[in-house]
């Protein structure tokens, strides 16, 4: 095994990208998303090879080679062209290639035997240096990424295939998309990029309980996380409305709370989905929302339920069905801490989401049993809710997972004692990221006000008038860009933050529409925390600058099948600089 | 050939739905969208026979003979199953059919032997009774339509379509939507339904030239407006940012003006998209969007096009490029007419959109090739706006054809003297709808504060901060769905409004998307135009009774390949009544 660190003058590292001249893309010289965070390019075209392969310096564990294949073949299909009205010839002035790519070599610059997966799934404090790379990538001749583990190497391949253009050197120069080509080429070789990611939490949460996903949807959501270096599946798998998790140990939870018999995930289809994800650099976070969010409970277990499908739900819930856990019950207690516990054997991850958001007070003091329990220790509702945190929580810690919980765990009901390794969202404004902070907890940024992928889809609650978006307005990927994770931070407690997450709550969106509603918004959530912010450490990075980086990665995923909504005109995509304000 | 009219004593009729129960469903006793204006049903359900057929009582033309052919198919491809928890098993006690419709059998009342095609494309004026029917659909035994022509027949299958449901005996009934069935039902039997559309124009506008749509995407869009009884398409075709329109008269418009050469809709291309809609009772209106709102014709004729591409194009148009036609130019304005001349050969509509909004004056008094025509000829820019329509209007006017214009043409430019039976689109605000009746002419309510599909898609002119959409927030169905026509519309004045549509602008809208952001929400605008206000001739309906037809046609929509997003939690679909305000 052979470290090939290409040596570079230290002068010659760009950070990226404020630095840099606009090319005729506008996007700086390089057209990753995410862009790496160092990086020098050159500004020759350079072919790959007919006979173009990546080759491995030794051997490397089984789903590093399965993802390189992958690659492989993703570059031969692609018909992906530079995005400028000339669609690329610009680069090859004789129409023609005049220097090659042979191969791309994959070094382990470490000893590091573990698979992707093995290291998507460490825990977020042991992260740090676990996807770093360097890619070099020459005019002529073979390519070299090195990296200490898979992941790094797995990071590299990934860039390497979204700088990737292909071209038709008998196309005629057009105004709009060109129709595709057969020569792959990289357009600003040589390359030197030394890249790591600014955050160690980068994540997307799916909501499979308001509509069921089945396992290929999520396979595709995946993949196309993997592509953007996406890491965490925050993947809220049941809540209210339906409970599609058959657990072999409580099956009645899913057959009498799944939407239909098909509309579920058998414990082997989350093995397969964590498999899957595993090997694409991708933790699956599992969240089981308690004590609220629970509803659906009541269908097999009508007992454990307070203000089961109460009529009205105005008052009784944020949302219809009204319905939550009796959590001052121990018997409540206890069946949560079984479901936690079924759940968590079929998990890899060292997190477990257990909720906690949108407990509604109004259900549980008209909830006659629960109000019974309380008066029979002299509880108040915060008194259960500890003792319930702490004895499911109990389940977690004593199976070595972490909990991860919604801000209200920590700021709505007083001290719940909960372990100080707990995770916290911030989902309801970013302005409560300074609470969270100061009672000492790490969090990820997933607020409403920037981050809520479901905003501005129009009130879903129907109204004879008609209504707008609790979160309004819908979060154009440009407000997701802007967001400074820093804002209201205190230097000292900069290491509490994670990372971010772009959240889609399933109400209004289903298989039909959310590649939609996720894409390409969520490739800018993916760069802002891959990237961070700009040299000098300031956020945000510049939108005007990362618009065709987004326009780009936008054609690429269309072509891989996944339905990204176009950002502007298509005359805008190839025409970089002129559809921004003033330009 | 006979009228089957079914003799019903008039006490009987429910003018729909304000006098009704709720059933089940929370529906009212029909399901049909757009609700018929006049209807009562039974409470008996009858199965479809095996043998079950349409069949005619006289010769009809090929479209309808056609049509009923694809809704036989339809019906037995359909898995559609009703929307409760119990999937329709409710209907069924002995879980068995019971009854039997044998056959559909149409009836034309008159000797009309137009097609469906040639009464899609008759004038606004002539429209009344043209797609009336009546329906009646027994227990057991023959149903039978009723129309005067072979459009009201259409209107009358797609009814009858819409009303047949499937179920699988065998199938365990489940909180969600169930997966299907074999047999082909119809639950509130027997039905009466004397139907006729409340508004003869009911369109859905598309963008083409922002984004290419592929000729079979459109087909897709008009069997979908053909659902749910829209009768115009709207074909904003082209635009600044591409021309797609290859006339063969003039083929430098599309050579130089598409995207790509596979962008673009041949002149058979164009045939064929008119024939496909005219069969379904769709008259396709083409817009060809002048003066301004044409950039793209300066990639070939680029002395005919001021500030042309201006950079910064902030202040020079209302979205990049800047560009618009030098309407002050007679060569320009001939030129103008030969592009209408050629685009009306290929058209049938009694209609063609001139367009007229959003001309930049500043554009033009920058432009010196204007401004020596006007001081040449001692205009303003009124004064040669007007010389320019009634060049151009004139071509159409000779042709037998009426313009249609949006709402600047009689609001911002002084009397142009425009043709009275220039149809009017109100785009703006429907607070200028009053200001356009005054001046005495019809009117199509298209407003972007109702009807704009592509609000609230979050701001496309790229800014590092973010940005809303210009006509935030997103309209909801139930905001559509609210409208009343008639607001500030005199008694004399109420025949002058024609209609409504939902337009579709693509600046962040294509392939990947359209369908979305279209459906089901145009579904509910369809509605407003063909079933009008309440039986008091009051507005709106109530979006909550409505709601439920509207989950049953989104899932309709979807069986069909039709990506129409979710309206509600899956729960909600198959809980009637329960996701409503205060439900």
């Amino acid at each position: 095994m052979t470290a090939v660190l290409v040596p570079l003058l230290a002068a010659l590292w760009v950070f990226s990208p404020s630095s840099f001249a606009t090319t005729s893309n506008g996007s700086g010289e390089i057209n990753a998303l995410p862009i790496p965070v160092k990086y020098t390019t050159g500004s020759k075209a350079a072919c790959l090879a007919d006979s173009f392969s990546i080759q491995f310096d030794s051997d490397v564990p089984a789903d590093l080679s399965a993802a390189s294949d992958r690659v492989l073949e993703r570059i031969k299909k692609s018909q992906h062209t530079y995005l400028t009205t000339t669609s690329g010839t610009e680069f090859f002035p004789s129409l023609k290639c005049e220097s090659e790519v042979t191969e791309l070599r994959l070094s382990l610059s470490s000893d590091h035997s573990l698979s992707i997966f093995d290291l998507a799934i460490k825990p977020v404090e042991e992260r740090k240096g676990l996807e770093d790379y360097t890619l070099t990538i020459p005019t002529s001749g073979a390519a070299t990424a090195t990296a200490s583990t898979a992941l790094g190497l797995f990071r590299a391949i990934t860039t390497f295939e979204n700088l990737v253009f292909k071209i038709d050197f008998s196309l005629p120069s057009s105004p709009g998309v060109a129709e595709g080509g057969d020569t792959a080429y990289l357009p600003f070789t040589p390359y030197h990029i030394d890249d790591a990611p600014a955050f160690h939490w980068r994540s997307i949460l799916l909501d499979t309980s308001r509509h069921f996903f089945a396992k290929q949807s999520l396979f595709k959501l995946l993949d196309t996380m993997s592509a953007v270096k996406l890491n965490v599946f925050h993947w809220h798998i049941t809540d209210s409305q339906s409970w599609p998790l058959a657990l072999n140990e409580l099956p009645e939870l899913a057959a009498k709370g799944a939407y239909t018999p098909r509309k579920t995930y058998s414990e082997q289809d989350v093995a397969e989905i964590i498999q899957f994800a595993g090997e694409r650099g991708i933790d699956v976070v599992m969240e089981i929302d308690t004590p609220g969010h629970t509803t659906v409970i009541g269908n097999s277990h009508p007992d454990m339920i307070a203000c089961n499908t109460h009529k009205p739900w105005t008052g009784w819930a944020n949302e219809p069905p009204a319905g939550q856990l009796r959590f001052a019950d121990p018997a409540v207690t206890a069946f949560t801490s079984r479901i936690f516990s079924a759940a968590i054997k079929l998990t890899k991850s060292a997190y477990f989401g257990t909720g906690g958001d949108e407990l509604n007070e109004q259900c549980m003091d008209a909830d006659q049993p629960t109000q019974r329990v309380l008066k029979a220790n002299g509880w108040t509702l915060n008194d259960a809710l500890k003792n319930f945190t702490a004895e499911t929580h109990g389940t977690l810690l004593s199976a070595k997972r972490t909990p991860m919980v919604w801000q209200e765990m920590v700021l709505a009901h007083g001290d719940l004692e909960l372990d100080k390794n707990t995770i916290v969202d911030v989902w309801i404004s970013s302005a409560d990221v300074g609470a969270v902070l100061d009672k000492g907890f790490r969090l990820v940024h997933a607020s409403s006000d920037y981050f809520y992928l479901d905003c501005g889809q129009g009130g879903w609650i129907t109204e004879n008038v008609g209504s707008n978006s609790w979160c309004d307005p819908f979060k154009a990927w440009t407000r997701m860009y802007s967001f400074n994770p820093y804002t209201n931070v205190t230097a000292v407690q900069r290491p509490l933050v994670l990372g971010g997450q772009a959240s889609l709550w399933c109400e209004q969106t289903d298989e039909t529409n959310f590649e939609t509603v996720m894409w390409p918004r969520a490739a800018a959530v993916a760069e802002l925390w891959w990237s961070g912010g700009n040299a000098d450490g300031t956020f945000p990075r510049s939108a005007v600058d990362a618009l065709p980086r987004m326009h780009d990665m936008r054609y690429r995923l269309v072509e891989k099948g996944v339905r990204a909504e176009p950002l502007q005109p298509e005359w805008c995509a190839v025409h970089p600089g002129r559809c921004v304000l003033g330009g």
